[in-house]
């Protein structure tokens, strides 16, 4: 039984319990979705959403409809936003239609956190993802696809390389796995790219993605997060490539049948040659589904006593 | 029982009797929504919006989606009218798939209107706002928020400040609110915020916010619609929040307990202080709650004889 | 009984008779479309338009919602086409949420038939439009039309004008119209707006309106597409209206009774009148209200075994 949650903005608001009870949930769900359709008839999600995405949107907005719920989606183009009103106005007006979630994606950190606490009982608030911050969701649905395919955290051993430091997936994805005990975390990326130390401590940090990816059984590549980058010379794509990619002849440094992770969009023959990306390695496409299920689990474990 | 009603474009179009069944059909959903569920299920409404909007097009879905309708939203931006074809077109492309309800924003006066004449029967067009002109759903949900908060319209003695003249949320309410022989309704703003002959009529005019504050029980805030205005200067934040912004010391000059509206999007500093806005005598999120049942309410009226 | 269909982004990957399967279906539906309600219910489509549609993807819509389906419409814009994803990788993407149908409409010529072979069994995709080369159902919603108002295919004599060069639409029309043996296609507009041999084949090519139109039974007239010319002049639209539009005086050069078509959007006063498209011949609506039913019938067509 997942114990109660109420908002699902950092990992770090959730206990060890109730993340494993999630993933559990998860799991349950991916190996038979069936009997948990319509399961939240008639309730109602909000998409509130500050910046472009697909597929985060388009997740929830699936994994909502086929629990039965009413989705509304709601971008900041368009919208009030220009008019001149304040984010927590927005909110109050979403969450005066009397909506049972709130979905929020911002471009500022920590304003899930801030609406969240701004909500009256009974309205959920999900962070989608904010600033460099949190993608607490994405976080899970990537224990997830770990669990399923290295089979425990302790016997994990993951690189995560690439633009760390502007990545909120790789900032949500390393607090959920220091939390559940995982064997070991690996970073490699440029100097430029690498977090500051709250967020490295207890891992370990390379400047070279050869020596980072010996003997690794998961690689989770980042892309370089050009839109969130002030002030930072962006090396080009064919040098990147060379220096951090993630090609056919470095996987063969790692654990044969290592498992290859990328939160997507991906930018091929960057991060990642195409080969690497579409080989039978690959589990990209398992964690958009698994994204599906995630939230389905999260959206049944927030409204657990209200159908 | 509601008389029968057809579409719902302007506040002159209805009767007496007609608006104040509406009203009370809307308080009545109010003190319980749940036997309202669903009531109109399989029917179809079409928001066909050609201005930006978040809390009206979403008041309108979500209203539509309790009666278990269907929702298309259609925005002018990604449609046929850059490739040059005219609004009544669109509309009688949108209508002739056959919805049962379409919505209708549109930047210039009697839109609404022009459109519902070319309706087919059993299609009922609804004005979300046209121009400065109208906004009759907005001055719906004002009335039902007013009659729960100050008892009968009789007593009441109402002060809309700021922003009149391009407001079409203030054109309905007043429209609406002479129609049911409301105690008093006074306007106050700068000379060049002022209406026309034919809005005012049938009011008291202050050009002083001080002076018209006095011993009111509900004041009506609006924005400076900076979208609709050109060929005027408009005031600084600062200079305008002194002269005509409502604040905790103006809101002492009203009769103790006087309600506080605003029908959104909040310029907080502006034409209301913060202290204000968040004050228990504020009604804005009461205005939003009651602008869906207010939706609710027309829409089943507007439907009546069809499920 | 229709023929198994997996996908349909080409005229020419259909056979004859799946063809006039698909259209006997829609007329069936068009007759009564109320037992075909909610027959596909919880089934899930996604609108996946990389180019601006108003009327197309209401359409796919609000055919997929009397059916019961649930519907995600996701747009070029504020997707991840701008952080550098490719279009498979978002086809892949949208395809691990595991919706039923995928429509897809793109720029480029190509694309929908691409991503169709990229497709998992039980996942349709549809093409609704791409690049100038094809929009499939709006033939099949044309052909609809014509059988419903000229009776039989072997009767049509059909005069298509204006800029067929750039239009997927006529490039749809002329290929279905072969298969299905029509009396006569006629075709019509200035020599840059003329297609290519592979698609004039079979047809009566003429450089004048009048010529062209005379005994005709159904005209069918085109939009300039400026969007998709590139380096060529076009004409002036009172120019182009006097050379190429289908005004009364035109319409009376042929069969009385000559049924009038466009896909719309209409530019009135450049390819056709507004008396023309507006008179009791003009059946653009019925083609609006037929797109519904073909949509309607090609979606229960690919979903036949799955419900």
């Amino acid at each position: 039984m997942v114990a109660a949650l109420n908002h699902f903005t950092e990992i770090d608001h959730c206990s060890r319990e109730q993340l494993e009870d999630l993933i559990n949930f998860a799991m349950e769900i991916s190996s038979d979705p069936a009997p948990f359709e319509n399961r939240r008839k008639g309730k109602m999600l909000v998409n509130l959403f500050y910046e472009p995405s697909t597929r985060t949107r388009v997740s929830f907005e699936v994994a909502a409809k086929r629990l039965g719920m009413h989705v509304i989606n709601v971008t900041a183009t368009g919208s009030s936003v220009e008019k001149g009103e304040t984010l927590t106005d927005t909110f109050y007006t979403i969450q005066a239609m009397g909506p049972d979630c709130i979905v929020v994606r911002h471009p500022e950190e920590g304003n899930a956190r801030k609406l969240a606490a701004l909500a009256e009982p009974g309205i959920h608030v999900i962070n989608a993802g904010d600033g460099i911050a949190a993608h607490p969701t994405q976080a899970l649905l990537d224990a997830v696809t770990l669990r399923q395919h290295v089979g425990s955290f302790q016997k994990l051993r993951l690189v995560m390389a690439g633009d760390i430091r502007h990545s909120r997936v790789a900032h949500s994805v390393i607090a959920l796995l220091k939390k559940l005990d995982v064997g070991e975390i690996r970073l490699a990326g440029p100097a430029q790219f690498m977090p500051g130390e709250a967020a490295t401590a207890g891992t370990r940090i390379f400047d070279n993605l050869d020596s980072a990816i010996r003997g690794a059984n998961a690689v989770m590549m980042l892309r370089i997060q050009k839109e969130r980058i002030t002030g930072l010379d962006i090396p080009g794509a064919e040098e990147y490539h060379r220096e951090w990619g993630l090609t056919t002849r470095r996987l063969g440094l790692t654990e044969p049948g290592c498992h290859v992770l990328h939160p997507g969009p991906m930018n091929r023959g960057v991060e990642i040659s195409s080969a690497v990306a579409d080989s039978p390695q690959s589990l990209i496409r398992n964690q958009v589904r698994n994204g599906l299920y995630a939230r389905m689990a999260l959206l049944l474990t927030l409204m657990r006593e209200e159908n």
